[in-house]
């Protein structure tokens, strides 16, 4: 099925032989939880899809995530078709490279592949931006497991705020609120704070029971089994247990810990707003794109005594890291390449 | 000096000698910092003090804790001038020891001393409450890197509450405090919040002078610095910080977060309380015996509308450990005993 479909595309778009000096664009979307990547052309049709596992450097190490940008992209060539020398460019949208990256080291792999074009690295927020829209102005605001804020001007982040990781920042984000869930439990259990839905969401989570043993040094069995269980995951784990702060409808922990979150988030975009800068805000991220709730709630507050901005969601930066190929390409991406973009990779998905 | 100290000790009381049957009874209070030991008589007399690295099996491993009591208790032991088949009991008061720690790992270095009598494993909470009182119930209030609140009844924790170490709980502990600091000066970086005097001393601290060069992806290159440093520590060590709160002298950011602390861990202290139990309140930890303005706040909290209870604070366990020794050992631990055991290991320290 997709050898038959790639050949169909191949066939039907010229530009696409090798030696054909346009060539396609490789635009790399590397996240914490999967890496994708989307073969382009300089008309802005997207040809091939390809997914694989973490690309974040910082979570991972660069040889994996250059391991998971390669597995993507062998997988996306092969889609479309496109032999690794008829790749033009790479632009790759990945978190935590900066000028003292080695960036050969991640490199490896896509060279392996065949693939012999430049790279460009760019900022995974900023792929995030261009995925909600084709304008070179606005803001962004991306809550995954992290969570940061960005001023865009003229297709650059001009100003960042926070982004800073589980341990110093990220306010607002799925590891924050996970954390605030699991803490909020253990007080729970430990009579410093009232009861909560949440706590028995947890148990049940980390498949513990209510309380078998005797209590030991004057603390729950149940609850020394739970700090134990928790503390054998790596701290950023936490993050997973965000979402049981959306499913204890009702519970006022919950609820408080969801409104504490989208205040953060809001004071995080607050800090990059400037009133002479207008344009859209998109937000991203699977924290914001799987829980609506909390987007209404970002939503709300941003639209406080004033017009609500025009607020756009994204699920994740490919169609930006697209858009930067087409864009470090030198094509001027408008609205009608921007919907080509969009109609033609979500036809690949 | 110490040789001829101990010589002296030695001769002056009769039931050291090696086959007297009461022998010395060795206590170890082992700590996150540091392991200290004393080797006292059934009268309570402090006869020799040694001091070792970490013995928290939590934070350096059982093997490392185990060498760090055994190294306590050989200064200890020479410095008493007692040989190790004079210690007829070791009473060790450590956290995270539960039924299921395998404590042969821990003893097999004391036992390598030749040290062969039994041990019993003690809470560091309770040693610490009993290094501030002679009496069996009241309450214990902890801050080192972490926090816990105890209620003590007939000389034993019936109930506890947080302790639940750096990332799931430990509200108001150093860490808690370092945590603050660190991610107040931070958000001030990227202007998220106000200045505070926290951003200086912190940049100060990790050896940072202000911004050199340009900003990468909207972020100034001071604050990605600052991260990548702090990134390298272990999160635990961010507890170093807490000490700028209070060098910060009428920052209001440091203020309101000293502030927070104490009322977190009266909050703590809350939970273990009730009125039908009374007695002493006993302050203990590095964090509240550095910060006197800590204890001060907790001081005015605890008698917010009422009379004040009795607080006394303490610098570590290890009167504490000698107490519980004596108790295991059948001693009646009276105001007079307790004296004798303040007096005589102030004398040795």
């Amino acid at each position: 099925m997709k050898t038959s479909c790639s050949a169909l595309v191949g066939a039907m778009v010229p530009e696409l032989r090798v030696g054909n000096e346009a060539g396609v664009l490789l635009a790399v979307d590397a996240g914490g939880t999967s890496t994708r990547c989307v073969v382009v052309t300089p008309t802005g049709r997207c040809l091939g899809y390809g997914r694989s596992g973490s690309g974040n450097p910082v979570a991972v190490g660069l040889e994996a995530a250059g391991t998971s940008a390669a597995a993507g992209a062998a997988t996306a060539l092969a889609h479309a078709g496109v032999p690794a020398d008829g790749v033009r460019s790479i632009t790759c949208a990945m978190a935590g490279v900066n000028p003292r990256t080695p960036v050969e080291v991640l490199l490896r792999p896509v060279r392996e592949l065949g693939v012999t074009a430049a790279p460009l690295f760019r900022s995974d927020l900023l792929a995030m931006f261009f995925s909600g829209t084709y304008r070179d102005t606005g803001y962004g605001l991306v809550a995954g497991t992290g969570a940061a804020a960005i001023r865009v001007e003229s297709g650059e982040v001009v100003v960042s705020a926070d982004g800073l990781g589980w341990l110093l920042g990220d306010d607002g984000s799925g590891f924050w609120i996970g954390r605030r869930v699991v803490r909020a439990a253990l007080a729970d259990l430990d009579h410093r704070d009232g009861p909560t839905a949440l706590t028995a969401l947890l148990l049940r989570e980390l498949g513990l029971a209510e309380p078998s043993g005797p209590p030991q040094h004057g603390r729950a069995e149940v609850l020394q089994r739970a700090v134990e269980a928790l503390y054998e995951m790596r701290p950023v784990e936490l993050a997973r247990f965000a979402r049981l702060a959306f499913e204890a409808g009702g519970d006022a922990t919950a609820e408080s810990i969801v409104g504490a979150a989208a205040d953060a988030l809001v004071h995080s975009l607050d800090a990059v707003v400037v009133p002479e800068v207008r344009g859209p805000v998109v937000l991203g991220g699977g924290t914001l794109a799987l829980h609506p709730t909390l987007v209404d709630r970002i939503c709300d507050r941003l639209s406080d005594g004033g017009a609500a901005p025009e607020v756009r969601t994204v699920s994740d930066g490919l169609v930006g890291a697209a858009v930067l190929a087409l864009r470090d390409a030198g094509v001027a991406v408008d609205a009608a390449v921007f919907d080509t973009v969009t109609s033609t990779l979500a036809a690949l998905r």
